[in-house]
């Protein structure tokens, strides 16, 4: 639905190409991949603009389709987003050339790429796409997803695929009264399945399922809603699927113990030896058995029949074995099922039985599974499902059923049932904290935000990918051992930091690092290295892994435990405080990293969904740090924001889920009528009822995320651009209009309009003066540089001023407030952090002085000062449970302060380092 | 009940010492320990023996209690078994002292040991204990096993210590149509409690402990018989608690669903923030945790409350702490429950909460825990709790709940509840091998000798090591890490290789490894070295680990698949098959590695406990090799045979258990009325009735295990030690007779009497002839040998020719056995492990032609020859699942049988290398 999703085909070669690589080695395997590319403003129109995708020595055209993912505010340009074709040949850089032609050619645009095989036929009742090396079928209504995959010889090798979920009503706690509890099971149910328009698809079709789960078993309303994303490729025999699931159920009564995907498998007339059964190990492992097994037996069936079998391979025909076995198949026993769990971040379990009602035998596992299943037959094929980051999402579980029947099931499951149910519920029971008052004095022991009710997972989410596989015949192990690979780290494309900074397309606060760095600026660009190091090594170290953990980081380390402070209220998860984030973001693109990519992005994929609200009344707030994600009371649009989730999408080329996160924040602004943020602080609390058209609303926290949204919504002219444009403009007048304009800290804003008054203590703007270390803390330095990029010439006057005095005054000290304010802003802290705005005054004002003053602010103030270690110790003895490396003097908000300053300050005024 | 289990105290000093020597490093720890040392035949007079130990360079007197295990025919001492008491100071080898009086003195006997403070008070309703650094108290009756742990100071640090048990009816198999299944707990119902004789327990009490578990909710028979026995030794803070269950369940009708020993920890009075939480992780890691954490909060009570919190001592008054904190503990959680489960040898997790109906909170977990749990408080003291081999035993877990009340429990999981229940069905159907031609054809080709039926757990068992440590206070974090090593590498004595080897009290088949050897011998050697290292190896990475599995391995390798056949009948595991055991005690004997010794011991348990039943039909047999240790239905002596439990019962000066199995041997041959070992391939089947007086027995197989029983009886002098050795003269008279001795095959058996007659097939004794393969491959060859040098003069007449032409014709080929017997013995294989026959009969006959013969068949004939690789290969590809060392050409058959070989040729006639 958003106006932007249109498709330009190559129609010639230009010179005007960007090149874009691999993030990371080239992969073994290219089976499409979405990639995004900028533009410098005023470039390329919309309407006049073909891109074409050429690769390797000889400048081979390859398929490519191209969209518009951003506009410049002249309608010029700022995003796209390319889909490459599937190929055998993977080549190490592809070039995007950009054609400008003065006649928009709408017939060019709609045809396909000539080599392009994909078709898409959408019916009433179904969509079916054949990428030319696969077709898949997707039902529109019923419980199954995805009816068929068939493999382009013909052969179904996928059959009713859907979701599959179980949950009961109540947790056994040990106690000796245990209620009876209900054990549920649900399937999908389908309520909207939609393909991109079918003419655009010509290198990429998406079809999206929206549905709920709906109970089969056991009475439940129809609760869980999902959305499955299938992304198939021109000329690719995969599928990728991105699975989104809201938590919508009550955290004390339901209890989900598995979600799962099954398809089938037909099997029938496959003899039980040619049947094979895969299953991903750590690295580069495998599992490599069939139904039946011919090796190892007392008797040889010969030497080839054994070795085909291992390799997946059709035996020779059964006459032509050794008599000895073949006359002995009946006492060979077949393995119908088999089961891989990963319960813990360090080890898998593996099981195979022969039928339900005999003992599982178990089967040797190990360390961390790979996440892929497979299953089929050496003439019939087969598939093979796989899951990303499977161990880091434990508890899961891949399981293979009725292998030995004539429809096999691989069920993939993103929350193993052999776990203990998903426990929701809050982790203590509010401690007798009844009111405000005692909410906040505990704020002061635990610094956690407590307050009854608001400790619900209601409206979280989380999402995950799922890759599918069909094959004619079992596929060799190194092949599924590559796809093993592809499915953990889908192959990425970029363009190079430099180009990316070019275009001024996200952010002119970064920059790449020159190659003539001052001893002053190597010793930063160390320390950057060292801390994004150290949170690669936390995440692994400190097993911050899990269904709903993997992705974040933890906030504060108790350097008494040797353990970051997991179990202390606002110490724990991080949940985005302060935008580490846009540090580890704004380091990718500097540095074009894949290490650093794959970190963000699993941090990208966790704070958009678990720590945000997506349905329910707290609908586009997300939660302040804590214990658990969703724990604390403190609800806002500053954990929600959309700047921290921007990179991610415009790199990815728009990744859709991530672009519904955005374009779900427009209605951010309606929470502020169920949530008031500042309810526990406000002197009028008891009196104040809160008013649609003059909600308090803090000029930093709230609007920075409002900002944020709109200025996407703009940009990606979404279905709401026009009424983001004109909130974004009004709220920035209203700005500019208060006498203090940011110093202010508060206004009154009124949600129909956009505009902002002055706050409730000050009714005749005479100007307040109210400055927090935290206003700035949430990107609002980030969006208000971007707002000033696209705007340009349009940004309302006095903005830029408002916003330089903000810059210019937090760190001016208090003399130089009192003269400009008529008072001091006080006591202020994260200097180091705001360092960056001195820094930007300081490049905006071309004033050395000042630049001056940042790199003194930045060095010698709070924060990561350059006397520390910068090192961490390795510790592996009795003070901890496990090995860890350890720097007791590292916290996640001055990390991603320090982070954040050094990248902006480095951009915007390195050279007064 | 062992007339040998008399107790002699030291009196004086004596030149006549026995050094020993911690096996492995020296501990850190000395909680007492229980060590075995031999005695040359004719020596040591039984009652006019008195040892002492001795340590350290001023000959310090050590509390050491004595005992004998083992008599020569002459009632002269051969084995004594002997505590030391726990000590401050470990000395790195204490040197045991007999001095002979010719004067029996039984006062001196009763006398403790002057410095000894354990006693021990038994009433009619509880034995008490009292180490002098402990006290516990044992309940004659009841659900309470241990109901009070104090410490010397008089702290109660556990209470009710007892078993617990869940089960299930039923096991859900995700079928649709899932019957109603019942879940029922238990306690232990004790039904005898035994302590030894309190005048002879001067160093070391053993408490013994009988009973059943009993359903505490539910319907259900008493069953799963435990033995639980408590050592307790003079001066020792720790208790070594051996756990035995016997599983007596139906197999489809009786799921455990967790077996646990827990106990209550009294905390009232204790502060929240004083008391501690302690759980061991991976190597020397531990997890160190208060209920009321007062680290890493907003504000700081103080650094030094905090150290002292982390460290487990008493924090500085509350008054004086900062009253930020102070004021506001009301607000910080306690932690009332934690939980740590390893369900993989892989991987632990780890979680707290506040109460029941709370979310756990996840605590970073790792790879493998130490099994050690402690809760406790600074001043109210506490109690740790210890698993030998959490990990490895896996489902486990260690649970500790109610912390934050008066009375905190600490439970032990040997089987997690978290785990999905034990299931010990068969794991196929049958296969439709419904008559004996069926299975017989089923052998031809999986090697599984099915049975319906035979496929029982019922009466196999399982022994672990617990141990407990009550503390007056929290202990630092660096004793628990020790006391966890203790735990699971519980120190060991030992007398050095070459004094063992002098006395001939464990054969004379092995020797140990001269300084100047030869290359061929060297070359031997370190292909024994590679043996032992590999199957260590295989253990970890093929990860042979769990309740039941941990100490065996497996039979036979798959090369096509890289795996060992773990799912192909008779191939899996090992089940003692060819006496691995002998290879692995002798080559410890001969090395005194404490690596061999951990491993031998492991398979020992494993192999004494689970591959053997220990009630109901199949009582005193055990269980061929094969998919499940009690699955295969050829049930027989051959595997329960004690002699593979002999050197360790020796070593570990008795250990009780062991002892108790060895002597259960001597119904073992009440077990031919119920089961026929020939029932399958006799030619009478179905018109053979089994006669208690003319019982088929395998004058290989079968006899090899009688006779180790009787002697094992005999020498230890046991209740029926005079049946014994009846029962041992009479069938070895009975063989000599028999026309063609050993080469006869096959006997008929009387159960009253011992005597054996010629086979059915040659009633009038005119010689069959009957030599196979397995006949001397399950401890025959040692067996006599340890009869011939302990009978010695009395040995029977003939009964050495009987052997030697045995030991001569197995590899002297078909002219010579035709020209001795009359026919040839057919074609025969496990030649290089009868080349250890043939040594024998070269160094009886001292016959240097023989021995060159010995030689060759050990060098060029079957099973490992010097030309294969010696080596292994690392696999880390998609070939196999995990990273493995794979060697090929290794079967464990082979690699038991050229160990045993080996050592038995080089000790026997290593001149003839
Ligand atoms: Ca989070
Ligand atoms: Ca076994």
């Amino acid at each position: 639905n958003f106006a932007s999703a249109k498709t330009y085909q190559n129609t010639n070669n230009s010179k005007d190409v960007v090149t874009v690589r691999w993030v990371g080695n080239t992969p073994e395997f290219n089976s499409g991949a979405t990639f995004g590319l900028p533009w410098p403003r005023g470039k390329y129109q919309a309407n006049q603009t073909t891109f074409s995708g050429l690769a390797g020595e000889n400048d081979d055209s390859v398929q490519l389709e191209s969209w518009i993912t951003a506009y410049w505010p002249d309608d010029s340009i700022k995003w796209t987003g390319h889909a490459l074709g599937g190929s055998e040949k993977v080549y190490e850089e592809y070039k995007i050339a950009a054609s400008t032609s003065t006649e928009g050619n709408a017939a060019k645009r709609s045809n396909p790429s000539p080599q392009s095989r994909l078709t898409v036929r959408d019916s009433d009742d179904e969509i079916t796409v054949d990428t030319g090396k696969l077709t898949a079928t997707f039902p529109k209504s019923g419980n199954t997803l995805l009816s068929l995959i068939k493999t382009s010889s013909g052969k179904i090798v996928g059959q009713n695929g859907r979701l599959i979920l179980r949950s009961q009503s109540g947790i056994e706690d040990d106690g000796e009264n245990t209620v009876s509890i209900d054990k549920l099971r649900f399937e999908s149910k389908i309520e909207e399945v939609t393909v991109n328009s079918t003419q655009d698809s010509t290198v990429r079709s998406l079809v999206t399922v929206r549905g709920k789960h709906q109970a089969t078993s056991g009475t439940h309303d129809d609760w869980l809603p999902f959305i499955l994303r299938f992304y198939l490729y021109a000329d690719s025999d995969a599928i990728r699927v991105v699975h989104t699931l809201v938590f919508d159920g009550k955290a004390d009564k339901d209890f989900v113990a598995g979600i799962g995907i099954q398809f089938d498998v037909p099997l029938a007339g496959e003899e039980l030896y040619n049947r094979h059964i895969r299953l991903a190990g750590h690295d580069r492992g495998l599992l490599s058995e069939a139904v039946q097994g011919i090796t190892g037996l007392r008797r040889d069936p010969g030497k080839n029949v054994r070795s085909a079998q291992f390799k997946g391979e059709k035996t020779s025909d059964i006459s032509s074995w050794d008599t000895r076995v073949s006359s002995r198949l009946k006492w060979i026993p077949s393995w119908n099922d088999y089961s891989l769990t990963q319960l813990s971040p360090d080890g898998f379990t593996l099981k195979k039985r022969t039928k339900a009602g005999q003992s599982w035998v178990k089967i040797p596992g190990g360390t961390r599974a790979g996440g892929l299943a497979y299953l089929g037959g050496a003439t019939r094929g087969g598939l093979a499902v796989a899951l990303r980051d499977f161990w880091k999402k434990y508890p899961t579980s891949l399981d293979i059923s009725n292998a030995a029947t004539d429809a096999g099931q691989i069920t993939l499951w993103l929350y193993s049932p052999s776990a203990e149910p998903m426990d929701l519920r809050p982790f203590h029971d509010g401690l007798g904290e009844d009111t405000y008052d005692d909410q906040l004095d505990a704020l002061e022991i635990t610094y956690e935000d407590y307050e009854g009710g608001y400790d619900t997972p209601y409206g979280i989410a989380r999402t995950n990918e799922v890759f599918l596989f069909p094959f004619d015949s079992t596929p060799s192990a190194d092949t599924l051992v590559s796809l093993t690979a592809h499915a953990n780290e889908p192959p990425v494309l970029a363009a190079d930091p430099a180009y990316i900074q070019e275009t001024k397309a996200i952010g002119s606060y970064w920059g790449t690092i020159p190659d003539n760095l001052t001893e002053s600026a190597r010793t930063i660009e160390s320390h950057l290295d060292f801390l994004i190091k150290f949170y690669q090594d936390q995440v692994s170290q400190r097993r911050w892994y899990g269904f709903w953990d993997h992705g974040d980081i933890m906030h504060t380390y108790d350097e008494d435990r040797h353990t970051w402070r997991y179990d202390i209220g606002g110490y724990a998860w991080d949940n985005s405080e302060l935008s580490p984030n846009l540090f580890f973001w704004n380091y990718f693109l500097r540095t074009g990293r894949a290490d650093v990519y794959r970190f963000a992005e699993a941090h990208a994929r966790h704070t958009g969904e678990v720590d945000v609200y997506h349905t329910g009344p707290f609908k586009g707030f997300g939660t302040r740090h804590g214990v658990q994600h969703w724990g604390d009371s403190s609800k806002q649009i500053r954990v929600s924001t959309p700047i921290y989730r921007q990179v991610f999408y415009y790199l990815s080329g728009g990744d859709e889920r991530t672009g519904e996160l955005l374009h779900e924040l427009m209605d951010a602004d309606q929470a502020f009528l169920t949530v008031d943020p500042r309810r526990k602080v406000r002197k009028d609390n008891g009196t104040y009822v809160i008013d649609p058209t003059a909600l308090d609303l803090d000029l930093g926290l709230d609007w920075s995320g409002l900002a944020s949204t709109w200025l996407l919504e703009w940009e990606r002219r979404g279905p709401r651009w026009e009424e983001a444009r004109s909130k974004l403009n009004t709220t920035m007048h209203s700005i500019v209009n208060l006498k203090n304009g940011f110093v202010t800290g508060l206004g009154l804003y009124n949600l129909h309009t956009g505009a902002i008054s002055p706050p409730a203590t000050d009714p005749k703007n005479l100007g307040d003066v109210a400055v927090s270390h935290l206003s700035a803390s949430f990107g609002l330095p980030e969006i208000i540089s971007q707002l000033t990029d696209y705007l340009a010439d349009d940004l309302p006057a006095g903005f830029e001023q408002a916003w330089l005095d903000y810059c210019y005054y937090y760190g001016a000290g208090a003399a130089e407030q009192k003269a400009r304010y008529g008072v001091s802003f006080g006591s202020l802290n994260l200097k180091q952090g705001h360092s960056r705005l001195t820094a930007y005054a300081a490049k905006k004002l071309d004033n050395s002085t000042l630049a001056a003053r940042a790199w003194k602010e930045f060095l010698s103030t709070d924060g990561f000062s350059p006397s520390l270690p910068w090192s961490s110790e390795h510790l592996n003895g009795s003070e901890v449970l496990s090995p860890v490396d350890e720097a007791a003097w590292v916290s996640t908000n001055d990390a991603a302060l320090y982070g954040l300053a050094a990248i902006e300050n480095l951009a915007q005024i390195g050279y007064a380092l």
